[in-house]
């Protein structure tokens, strides 16, 4: 089974704008069981979408597009693809009344430019569109509509009883992702299901932090080979101070596959590995603090309340997260957390001594069981020799006393921040799952 | 000029990342004066990998490939490209005593694996990796390197004298964002130029916020018409809170069009458009406090912390941002702002009255000419028939007193976030700019 994505607009390839389905897609085709094998992406130009529907069908079992069926002069998809099938197109009453009733539930007159909406392609399964007025289109195609000709009605899997491929199947949905997301779901994902083998797939994630892409893949390596030539695959994703690990496995021995490889990964990389999938750092926190009941209060001078952000992202932070200061001046780290204007003079705003008294202000201040403090020199300008644009200073104070490390993270302004707030929250975490600071 | 994009990597196919790479590089790209025609991705698999450079090296001029440099076993873009083109690999030097060097000045071994990265494959250029280890190369291609023989040395365009299209270029770049940005600007930019004739091309995007998609297009359509019909191309973007404008052009009077398109946009428009191209509102409005000599002080408790990361993010931002209090807590509002017990029991946390004292009183306490507050409800919890979700309250204080407005952001809580935040970011730049709130 082969899937590819054919995603079609101008502003994309101008990069006014990032193409969010690509992600959207493949992970909810994957999670059906079927992995993308292309995705490409062409302007809203006649011969561009063409050339490039014509190779994915002659390739592909299941081509989905994106974009170019709304009501505006660069809407050509549909026009597009019909004209490549050699279909007419052709009024639909159903999706005619559908745009009326949008217009006229919202109490105006539906726009004349509509009226191109409610054309489609001979033939073509019609998904009405809950969030907006441009419906979804689904065609089988007859063998050989792409390059090359195809099995078609003829061919059969065997893989199961009763299962049947008959032919290819091309889906056209809206640009919007709030109107293409619910309709990928409640038409697309049954029509996928129905028309296709699904394929055994399992796909795990396990993220890790405070070490290097090479490192680790050093250090899981030899123990995971056994299970890489029975058949699993691994893969590795360098985010800003975090790696991915990535677990994949077809077939039946899938799921024993990709836990046994789990198992090893874990065993090797034991602590390092803060969650799964699609747990973030800051969700892993709040959850650890809230099955702890402890709480938690910051102090931020050079990450600015990005750390604030990230824990704020997280429902239900609000019953653990005390709050915190965004210290940006010196003033700020007097006034917010008693920083003592000597402590300032003496050792600079960026030191070990101030983010001492940051994270123990904050902590007492709020009354909050843990604090954490950070303070550094994001760039561009503000370095030293002692201390380089990128050195920073970690507080974490605690019942126990205030422990203090001090990093360089020399990377730009942006990942800096990231980075630096994802080093903080790392800290956090180990000391409230009980591993070696 | 025909330049395409392949972007490997699994975890694309697998829809576990975003590909951040196309958009960035399709902007930089038209930046240039060269469109993107063609972007294609493909899994880390042998055959997708040399099937999608083998096709893009038939149609295109520049060929940009992104991932599969790294030192991990899925980094194999490098090899199967030299495989692709015939050429060994072989050991370099420089690349060698960079990575050497990028491990001493971390106090660090070199892993064993980086070795891979020092192999190139003969005759590229090498682009060392400011941020990382693995180096970007570029390789001109013999004519005939793809499926379909091209003219090679032989072609000239006559389009400027002295500048030569010599053949094709492969250029291969490493996949961390942070890596690939800074090379590309470094050094692939510059070959672009070198290399390759100039096409006219102008894009200019005029970003607005406070009016909706549709209704930004009725506001200017009818006038920039006549402009359309020259030639003029127009294009909508919204995005959380903002919606964007482009006007592109090409040909001799590309600057002429737009110029006059985006003044038919200024004045139609006026004062919702923040700023053009990528300017961010927090730069704006950190260019208009430095500007008037004013400072700023935020009391943030819904929006948990983004808008003073925004504000930081903006280089510079320490000579007017005196920090904020992200009083998340009821405490934290008492403690950080002196928001006085009463009013919280008597109004709740999300009201007028607590807004216009978490103002006042982190202006009070931090002496900053402005300052600005935001309480409300983030959602998903938390929401009753008087006080929905999505329910906020914003304050504005400056000397001549505290404004406070109620406003209705229903969205999911990421979304909300950063709508209120551009909202609040807006509500200061209209203060500083003399625009009626």
């Amino acid at each position: 089974m082969n899937v590819e994505i054919v995603n079609t607009g101008s502003e994309l390839m101008l990069g006014r704008v990032l193409n969010t389905h690509q992600q959207w897609l493949c992970r909810r085709l994957a999670d059906l069981g079927h992995v993308v094998t292309r995705q490409v992406a062409v302007a809203d130009a006649g011969r561009d979408i063409q050339q490039a529907v014509r190779e994915a069908l002659g390739r592909a079992d299941l081509v989905i597009t994106t974009g170019g069926l709304g009501p505006t002069s660069d809407d050509i998809t549909r026009e597009l693809i019909a004209g490549l099938l050699g279909r007419k197109l052709v009024q639909n009453r159903d999706v005619l009344a559908h745009i009326e009733g949008f217009f006229a539930t919202r109490g105006r007159p539906r726009p004349a430019k509509t009226e191109m909406e409610t054309m489609v392609p001979e033939g073509a399964l019609i998904f009405l569109n809950q969030a907006g007025t441009a419906p979804g289109l689904a065609l089988r195609t007859e063998a050989g509509a792409g390059e090359q000709a195809r099995g078609g009605e003829g061919r059969r899997t065997e893989e199961k009883e009763g299962a049947s491929r008959p032919g290819q199947w091309l889906v056209m949905l809206p640009g919007p992702p709030r109107e293409l997301r619910p309709m990928f779901d409640s038409a697309v994902a049954p029509l996928i299901r129905r028309e296709f083998v699904r394929e055994i797939f399992v796909c795990r994630t396990l993220r890790s932090t405070g070490v290097g892409e090479a490192r680790v893949q050093e250090l899981i390596e030899a123990e995971v080979e056994p299970l890489v030539k029975l058949g699993l695959g691994i893969g590795y994703c360098a985010r800003p101070g975090a790696v991915d690990v990535r677990l994949t496995a077809g077939g039946g021995r899938a799921e024993q596959l990709v836990s046994d490889g789990a198992t090893v990964v874990y065993r090797l990389l034991g602590g390092q590995i803060y969650g799964a999938d699609d747990e973030e750092l800051e969700n892993v926190v709040v959850r650890l603090l809230t099955q702890q009941k402890k709480s938690l209060a910051l102090a931020e001078s050079c990450t600015g309340g990005i750390i604030a952000h990230r824990v704020t992202n997280v429902p239900g932070a609000s019953a653990v997260f005390w709050g915190g200061a965004v210290s940006y001046s010196n003033a700020a780290k007097e006034t917010m957390l008693g920083v003592r204007p000597e402590t300032l003079r003496q050792h600079g705003a960026v030191s070990e001594a101030v983010a001492r008294e940051m994270a123990a202000g904050v902590r007492e201040r709020s009354g909050a069981d843990f604090a954490v403090a950070v303070t550094g020199i994001a760039g561009p300008d503000g370095g030293t020799p002692e201390k380089p644009v990128g050195t920073v200073f970690f507080a974490l104070a605690a019942a126990d006393g205030v422990a203090v490390e001090r990093r360089l993270n020399p990377w730009d302004r942006t990942t800096f921040k990231e980075v630096t707030a994802t080093q903080a929250l790392e800290k956090l975490r180990r000391r409230l799952a009980g591993l070696p600071a």
